[in-house]
């Protein structure tokens, strides 16, 4: 590529081995705080295509284009940091004919092209340009594998119980040609193009390997648009993630990833993630009064209070009662049933895209939410809550959830290493 | 609508004469400038919820949210500002039986939802909240009438004759289910949940005096992304817009929008937009090197600049030869034949948003752009340039016309006034 000064071809095969120059193992992800308080990502170290080397302590909005996520570490990026303004959900399925040497040569493209596009750099291989000028925009890929990986690829035995098939909920109204896949791949950024850049590099590395199953756009609000950043208000309105645990929680860990000690030994580290495309039923929604979105929910709109009072930190008051005797949290309001400490501590970590995706010829919105989770065991994160809301949620009737999957995303990469690489060559 | 604070709300019929609180005529329109110069929204002037009500020039990062358009002013909004992050098309088609009485009340409830959201504040009525917490993100509202319009609302005589339906061109391959409509609105904003609270807004509106024809999401660059804001680069990593007239040149008003004194009387000071779906074949476009890329388009990817020299600004050297006696500039290069100066001086304006619609079912991209682009007649500005691009031009192979529209977009609404009042009160 002439006239470019973009880093040498890679070819697809080649490992990763080396050190990318500017990818320290500087481990700066900021943590997920809906509730407004630690959510943007810090500073700006080196690494990106323009920008100054040095370790900086920036304010996010200064650093919108700089700001950078290592793609090393413990832990897979894209799971505890702030929400980004956009994402590209995509499964695929591997190949006919693709086994077990495939996706390990696809999982290590996938690394190197992960490593360099967060870092700000060019794609490894016929760079598409599309991200050019921009910083990496707090850009994170995030790899997971599904149910149906393990057979196609002969490690049946390394599948994690964790990802038995979900129960049925009698609410779910699911499209099976959009839920599930072999692999999943979560790329969020606060930039579209640089988000749409990391997707069609990603879907290049597939090559002949795996084709894409299914793939979804979301978005969250921009950096700077709001005085308090990570406000999330999903498209209903509702200040949404009040209840996570916060990575501060001495459980948060123990919550949200597999231990260090734990099975299977090539999920160290990881996080189980349940995708669930939630269409919102606006019109039916809007049509619902104030006061009675906020019964249905158990909390006020404006700020997220719960209805017994407060702010939106306030602990709710579930057996606060009105005048006539009646719980001024009504029993099947939603933040009631999901309440954490009803539900074995909220042991999953919320962190969604709002998606639109146009208008149905009948004038409805095709929008909702990319509700993702993130649990050490989704018996105790994601099922329990899901059952507890498919008997008697309010909410219920104003949502429809329209695809599902399941995913074992594995521990971050060491340097060297790429993600997978425990359970694809263990 | 008890425990918000947002003002009273008022009846769709009900007309927004008395001036809305906070809405001061303070015209602060930024100008486009992709070339990198003037793009961006300047300063925050008062009336957002929340946001200092002093007027003052902010950088741009330190203002995504309190940035402000005014509605009111000489020209409508969202035609002259910088790039949006992210947009909404949607077409109306008036309700069997709703003529020019419907018609009048409908723009009348837009102008006045346009004119709160716009400054930030709650919908005329029934808010959604999906925008709360945000200031008004640069969001403008724009709104047109197609050529269907007329004869529905029996004002034929006057339909501008230059909303005569665009010529075909060899290389379309329109969707009528997607183009045309009697009413257009364009939304554009830095934030995704203040753009789609505006769509909400406006479909509610529409009452039942119109449903949605058809509806387009779109997206540009973060604000903060690039060190240089304003590169619109298009998903072929194009820099787009380089050519673009100036809002300094002596003739820019002239060549975009139509003179106070023009035809008809209800279109002074107005414009007329194009609207077309253009998917990029990317698959296809991705496999060409880097300097087969830049033979099609005539300039270099990197910077913009022509394959004549110099840099992105810099004049393209039509006649320029390599050492063989060949163009170097290719004769059927993209913008050798869009050049301004061989097709009447850059008429028009284009200010476009890109779209990614997800990925088919055969793994290609549904993305590409969706075009926007302004001039004072269509026949001096957008029609010429498409005809000679549709004889040769060498991106044609890379792209399909998908849908198109051609919409009249009256001037400005003045104080008291609602968007289109001349023409359906004239």
């Amino acid at each position: 590529m002439p006239d470019q000064s973009i880093p040498q071809a890679r070819t697809p095969e080649a490992p990763a081995a080396e050190p990318v120059p500017g990818a320290q193992g500087i481990s700066r992800r900021a943590l997920l705080g809906t509730a407004g308080a630690t959510g943007l990502a810090l500073g700006a170290a080196g690494g990106a295509v323009g920008y100054a080397a040095a370790p900086a302590r920036a304010t996010a909005l200064s650093s919108v284009g700089a700001d950078r996520v290592m793609f090393h570490g413990k832990h897979q990026p894209g799971i505890t940091e702030g929400l980004q303004a956009r994402g590209h959900l995509v499964a695929f399925d591997l190949a006919a004919g693709a086994g077990r040497k495939e996706a390990a040569a696809l999982l290590r493209r996938w690394s190197a092209t992960a490593q360099r596009l967060m870092a700000g750099e060019a794609a490894p291989h016929d760079d598409t340009d599309v991200a050019r000028d921009a910083g990496p925009s707090s850009l994170t890929l995030t790899f997971g594998f599904g149910h149906s990986f393990f057979g196609r690829t002969g490690l049946e035995k390394q599948r994690p119980g964790a990802l038995d098939p979900l129960p049925d909920f009698s609410s779910d109204r699911l499209d099976k040609a959009r839920s599930d896949g072999d692999l999943w791949v979560q790329i969020g950024a606060n930039d579209a193009l640089v988000a749409f850049h990391a997707l069609r590099a990603i879907q290049k590395d597939a090559g002949s390997a795996a084709r894409v199953r299914w793939q979804m756009n979301g978005f969250n609000r921009s950096p700077g648009a709001t005085a308090h950043p990570m406000t999330a208000r999903n498209l209903m309105g509702q200040i949404d993630g009040t209840r996570n645990p916060k990575p501060a929680d001495a459980d948060f860990d123990q919550r949200i990833f597999v231990p260090a000690s734990g099975e299977p030994a090539w999920m160290a580290n990881g996080s189980y993630a349940v995708v669930r495309r939630i269409r919102m039923l606006l019109d039916d929604w809007e049509q619902l009064s104030l006061s009675a979105q906020e019964q249905v929910i158990g909390r006020r709109k404006a700020d997220g209070a719960p209805l017994s009072g407060g702010d939106e930190t306030t602990p709710m008051d579930l057996d606060k009662a009105d005048a006539r005797g009646e719980y001024v949290v009504p029993a099947n309001a939603h933040a009631r049933i999901t309440r954490p400490d009803r539900n074995g501590g909220a042991a999953m970590l919320r962190r969604p895209f709002s998606f639109h995706d146009g208008i149905d010829a009948d004038g409805t919105p095709d929008a909702g939410l990319l509700f993702i989770c993130w649990q050490a065991d989704p018996l105790r994160g994601f099922v329990p809550v899901q059952r507890k809301l498919d008997r008697g949620d309010a909410l219920s009737k104003f949502i429809r959830h329209e695809s599902s999957g399941l995913f074992a995303v594995p521990g971050g990469a060491a340097k060297g290493e790429y993600v997978g690489q425990r359970l694809l060559e263990g």
